[in-house]
């Protein structure tokens, strides 16, 4: 087998686990988190800045590469490591979700999880923008969002583009489809989803990239329970949970609960976009491996610091004077070096240095704490640092992590 | 004495010379190049980039920091080097040259010199944008160009100002006149500069703070003479050549040969706002020992590269899948890390770390030819070392280090 998942432990009070994933680039602790490095580069960061944050894996996407600067392109400068710099694993999605975010998510206005508390503004029922993609039985045809040219994936295309840019772990084509798509819409794409990733098993040529099964299914139990059990009979190296995840966190813990249980307990299993702090306790503890998601580096890029009194907006005037770094304690680069009062002053100057040092200190605090739900996991105390990490992340700094929740979710027009 | 200057080596051919100036945060081999942070951060980088790229001194700008975050908080927060992390000897301007921009040269529609080249446009030979600043004999009043609010600068404010911040190295406070003024005007700008040096000396409380006095008279021989011989007089610890080039740069050659050699040797001389390749081995014979310029950072982010032959645009398709570095033999972190291909790719993509690693190697590259310089100069082969590398630039990569060369000396409304 390309990759192999190692189980360490398993937490005799439910789904969570310790283990390792074992790839051609290296060897990943779980449970972790992922970095986003969408165009080849994790923004702002250097291959140097990642190893300082402790990240042991990025993930980059197939749709921008594909695009932009190429794989042809990737493959004959030796690939995403050599490219980049980057000599980590390296995971690359199957461009099916960008795909989803130019065709049904528009057309839906939408993202991966429709609504999420009761009474936030009520999704939209009717089409609100012309989609740019279509679906059929071989593949997505959809236009460029960089030129607007016609362009085309399909199973065989996704896997040979990501065996050209030499990723570690790449990701079986699927059709991901919208929180409010019906049952019978749901079923016909999990079903062509499941021909999908018989057809990308069978494209693979790479003796060493890991392929994931995606699970799809929206919210719907039966569809999502199905999609798990056929998915997870296949001979893939390891599966990701993909797609619509409901209305809701409560939908997206129902669909982990529906779906983890039925996969092969001795691969590692992937949650695609997911990775606040707070999810990050709930999905682990259902039994999740490994996480991206890009929110971590995009608050950052907004000037929002991860804390674990919660989120630290640092262009608030509070912290116009404030010598402090921005949590004490932090081993972080950043919070070694540089005051509040300095990085608001970036951020308010619009200096481009504020940008990496926040990323820089996100990136560090999500690594850090998947660290401590590993060492967690080791002594079987991590119900206890899961109540202590939220009591405390959940109270602090006026509750901004709830407050400013839903963009978690980027609506899909900013996925580019 | 605040700061001292140490001659090491005089040329015996010509004015250059190789020496050493003391500061309370450390010393500076001279000549060199201070990296420009206008809004305290050198443009993507840390102090740890900074030391990186092997620089000794960095200059702020106190025109933008009097206005953002102002210099009571910089004060309030322990000065520049606190608040920015960088240890080493920092230099303000006086915001005199700020003025200069916002005044006359918005007025006259040029930069520190008007026409660099025969054959270029001419120059704007009546008014071509209402002035934002206005010249009375105790000061500067200005419109603030972040919020229109209406500001002040005197000798006094300035000298205050600067000393809050902290610098090492500060500057009188002067009027600059445009390459367009008249004699008549030149002249009276020229003595108000005078009077205002003599109250900017009153207005010094630092101890160790060293003060340049800044040589102005515009392009008029017999007025450059006359300044350096009256600012040369002075009690300054230092000196500036500032204020109006002329129209091209041998109209700034014969600047320095007025006036250098009426300044007193024991001290420092400074070039503001000067700092291309062929400037600094013209201007160094010339008797500079340190220069300040905003052209290697600001021509980085816009993706052009200093390599010794000539400047390279890496957003030329040339560089598409080129694996090499930018400049084989270059030891900063960009060239040993990174090929062309992969830096194109992040300029096109408008990727920040584009800007950061293109911003490390330009600096390195510019302080690597000055501790070049310097070793020439130790033994006495300055001008074999000026003919090599000159006839090596000049002649490389088609010629883009002259077709761009207009683009060293922004218009006045880019200093902002």
């Amino acid at each position: 087998m390309s990759i192999t998942y190692e189980l360490i432990a398993q937490s005799p009070d439910h789904a969570a686990r310790l283990g390792r994933i074992h790839t051609a680039h290296g060897m990943i602790e779980t449970p972790t988190f992922f970095p986003v490095g969408t165009q080849a580069t994790v923004k702002t960061l250097t291959p140097n800045d990642l190893r300082a944050v402790s990240a042991s894996a990025i993930l980059a996407n197939t749709y921008h590469l594909f695009l932009r600067p190429g794989a042809d392109l990737i493959e004959k400068l030796g690939g995403l490591h050599k490219f980049t710099g980057w000599s980590g694993p390296i995971m690359t999605d199957s461009g099916g979700f960008q795909a989803f975010s130019l065709g049904l998510a528009l057309e839906h206005g939408v993202g991966k999880i429709a609504k999420i508390f009761p009474g936030a503004a009520e999704v939209p029922t009717r089409p609100t923008r012309k989609k740019l993609a279509r679906i059929d039985e071989e593949g997505v045809t959809f236009a460029s969002h960089l030129d607007g040219s016609r362009q085309r994936l399909t199973p065989e295309i996704s896997i040979h583009v990501q065996e050209q840019l030499g990723a570690d772990l790449i990701v079986a084509f699927d059709e991901c489809t919208s929180p409010l798509s019906d049952y019978h819409y749901t079923r016909q794409a999990m079903e062509r989803t499941h021909r999908w990733a018989i057809r990308s098993l069978a494209a693979r040529t790479s003796s060493t990239a890991g392929l994931y099964g995606i699970v799809q299914g929206g919210a719907y139990p039966d569809l999502r329970e199905m999609s798990a059990r056929f998915i997870g009979s296949l001979p893939f190296d390891a599966f990701a949970i993909g797609g619509s995840l409901g209305r809701s966190k409560a939908d997206m813990h129902h669909v982990l609960e529906w779906t983890v249980p039925l996969l092969p307990s001795g691969k590692p299993r992937h949650l695609l976009g997911i990775g606040e702090p707070e999810d990050l306790f709930e999905c682990v503890e259902r039994g999740i491996d490994t996480f991206d998601c890009v929110a971590p580096t995009r608050l950052a890029r907004h000037g929002s610091f991860y804390t674990t009194h919660g989120r630290l907006n640092i262009q608030n005037a509070a912290y116009r004077e404030d010598p402090a770094p921005i949590e004490a304690g932090c081993g972080c680069f950043t919070c070694q070096t540089f005051s509040r009062a300095y990085l608001r002053h970036l951020f308010v100057a619009e200096e481009i240095l504020g940008y990496r040092l926040a990323t820089i200190h996100n990136l560090h605090f999500i690594l850090q704490l998947m660290k401590q739900i590993r060492q967690s996991l080791a002594v079987n105390q991590f119900d206890e640092l899961k109540r202590e990490f939220l009591e405390r992340y959940r109270g602090g700094v006026g509750s901004q992590g709830s407050r400013d929740e839903r963009r978690e979710f980027p609506a899909p027009k900013r996925a580019f």
